[in-house]
């Protein structure tokens, strides 16, 4: 087999076979199958797609690659969830502590931020002492004794993938749906898990702008799903502006805390809830979705899945006294408001411009060395479809760095505030199943 | 600049400007742009094209990748010739020395054959002591003393379409048809061309097997002589079988001295005065091509062509005496015959498997390094549309090898025998100016 050969016949619309796609797998993790032809291969992908079974092929090549968690030693059904990234997403959050408070084990791994968007790892950290690297033994005992843990990626997983995103990064390649399609579920498949809930994000701040992309890959996805074994649920839901009010990582932990003791913030409880829903019903724990979305919002904030979220930061060497006493998280020196210059509505916010100004202000990193600054952050005091006179501070942003200058220059350019109510856009699009 | 925002640019249908297609061959020829970048960009170019515009600007940025060579000592217009190659195909030995014989120079470039096609420094190194490396004072004092050298290629011309080449070869980018004509035209050019006359093969032996996709390079091709200040005709010639009767080297030579001397091969001679007449318009020799290939007809075979011919192969240190006693030429020490199995037509000989079996012969190189056996080729006895009896002698094989049995087998696949008297195909399809 050659792999010119078989860069020709997906550039000539022909489908690949599994034999075919672990030649190129196999070649291209060992490096028998240098970059050019790899690059050369992506773009022809690009142009021309993959069928179904192609793309469930070289999702398990991928898996292949690398280690594979065994969660077998874990109790139960393992249901994993993976956003694909938005500003202000602390889902994650949420929904651990509500799904593990029903008895579903939460085994997940979550990674770091880079960029406008951050990670659930590093929000984690906000808790003094919080430690991210367990053993294979602590991770296991863990989420059998208390159903919940979240550390960063361990072992090498997915090598292929890491080879092949860095890759496509630099041949503009990214773009192609199966190749992230793949990508995604190919991690979350060497992770363990059994089932998946995929929060599919469309709007402005998701890298899916349009409905039908997001679409697109959530079909993507769950086919693959389909045809690996591993049942998966993929919701559409809005990226269209930031995510509840915090942008930032001791604050979003802070804001999913009030969400688990009962405050009522609209986008995060509704989105929590369908998400832990599909997990609940994967999990085996309802029959029905409508039931477990009517029986979760019940139990969200009866305590259970705040006192199991209180033993996840114990176990994990964080000071849980913090999730009593909120205002022992990490506190920023320094202060300042965005104001509004007219009154009007807030037609639109561009999420991504949140995103970034968070990062200048300390909360995100622009490279994978900077250090973060978990008190900084923004928090939102205005969201489209609100009404602002002149004056009316819209957002808080916070740093321990004094000049915020070019944080607001972002916030300035995120907000457009005119005449016009916005049309309310739904906080579920779809669910693909 | 960023290699990868001008592979996205390509990628979404965009159009490169002339900064940023230098940017690129700058940056590939110094190998600051890496091939797995360039690979991206030539599938994205595979697919979506490029425009008049970014077509010139590449040809022209590939010259000044290497040396140009300088014909200013060398008097008159400099009227190159090229064929996109074929098997049989000895029309430049033909050619060069008719259009000298009126006093165009022809001061040309030529390369060595690979695979099933041969090459014209190779087939005049069936005179032995030919030299195809001059200086370039003894290139130019040669030209001006009798209208015509051949030598190979010298000095470091165009390396980043050497370099382009062998990566689109391997990652499955070669038939881009911008890309086929911008690599033709750059080493034409770099070779200090005034202008340029393209032999485009068509039908099952050429490259370009469909009329349709030859008349889009030779468009291309000629579109690109026009914004690089370059005259261009290109003529779509038939290669549906082999050219002429005689396939290697020295019978070659032979078969292209017989045309000289008059004898009537139809093919050879009508596709040598189409491409010598657009050569003679070109070099401003006559007004018309009707009227240049008329008198070049009645020129053909007067002697004049044949004495240029006798002058060359002296002035490169070549036994001019052979042109005069071709038995002279290299001989073999075996020959078969390739006979008719069944009685019928010829319907269809495919040019490829002709060439394969020369090759096989000793008559052409499988890879770069293996050593050519000049007396070694095939002669054929009959041609589409000749009628054959069972045992007739379709082909006389020779070689110094004497087992010919994959030769004769493929043979047996070139020819199709059938009951049908196949139509005739043109000579000449088109030209394009």
């Amino acid at each position: 087999m050659r792999m010119v050969d078989l860069i020709l016949k997906k550039r000539n619309g022909g489908e690949l076979n599994e034999e075919e796609i672990r030649f190129i797998i196999e070649g291209f993790t060992n490096e028998t199958i240098p970059d050019y032809q790899m690059s050369a291969l992506s773009m022809a992908i690009y142009f021309n797609g993959m069928t179904e079974k192609e793309t469930a092929a070289l999702t398990m090549e991928m898996v292949k690659s690398g280690d594979v968690i065994d969660l077998s030693n874990i109790q139960g059904k393992k249901v994993d969830k993976h956003s694909t990234g938005g500003v202000g997403d602390k889902i994650s959050l949420i929904v651990a502590p509500l799904v593990a408070s029903i008895g579903i084990p939460v085994a997940k791994m979550s990674g770091r931020g880079l960029g406008h968007t951050g990670g659930t790892i590093d929000k984690l950290e906000s808790f003094p002492g919080f430690n991210v690297e367990l053993t294979e033994e602590q991770f296991t005992k863990q989420v059998n004794d208390i159903k919940m843990s979240i550390i960063g990626q361990t072992g090498n997983l997915t090598p292929a993938d890491k080879r092949l995103y860095a890759l496509r990064d630099v041949t503009a390649t990214v773009d192609s749906i199966p190749l992230i399609a793949s990508s995604i579920m190919s991690k979350k498949i060497a992770a363990g898990a059994d089932s998946i809930v995929l929060d599919v994000k469309t709007g402005s701040g998701a890298f899916m702008k349009s409905f039908d992309d997001a679409k697109a890959l959530a079909e993507e996805m769950v086919a693959i799903g389909k045809n690996v074994g591993r049942q998966t649920v993929a919701v559409i839901t809005d990226m269209d502006q930031p995510l509840g009010f915090e942008i930032g990582n001791a604050n979003e932990v802070k804001e999913a805390i009030e969400v688990l003791s009962g405050k009522d913030v609209n986008d995060l409880k509704t989105i929590a809830l369908t998400i832990a829903g599909h997990m609940a019903v994967l999990g085996e724990f309802y029959p029905t979705f409508d039931e477990a979305y009517a029986d979760l919002e019940k139990r969200m904030a009866d305590g259970h899945a705040l006192e199991v979220f209180r033993q996840f930061v114990a176990a994990q060497g964080g000071d849980a006294s913090l999730v009593d006493d909120l205002s022992k998280l990490p506190q920023a020196k320094y202060e300042t408001t965005f104001v509004a210059k007219q009154a009007g509505y807030v037609e639109s916010i561009i999420a991504d411009e949140v995103g970034v100004a968070a990062m200048l202000l300390g909360a995100g990193r622009a490279t994978k060395d900077d250090q973060l600054d978990f008190a900084a952050g923004i928090t939102l005091e205005k969201k489209v479809g609100d009404k602002v006179e002149a004056g009316d501070v819209i957002a808080v942003l916070r740093s321990n760095k004094e000049d915020m200058t070019s944080a607001l220059e972002r916030m300035d350019h995120a907000y457009t505030i005119g005449a016009t109510e916005p049309e309310a856009r739904p906080l579920v699009h779809a669910v693909i199943q």
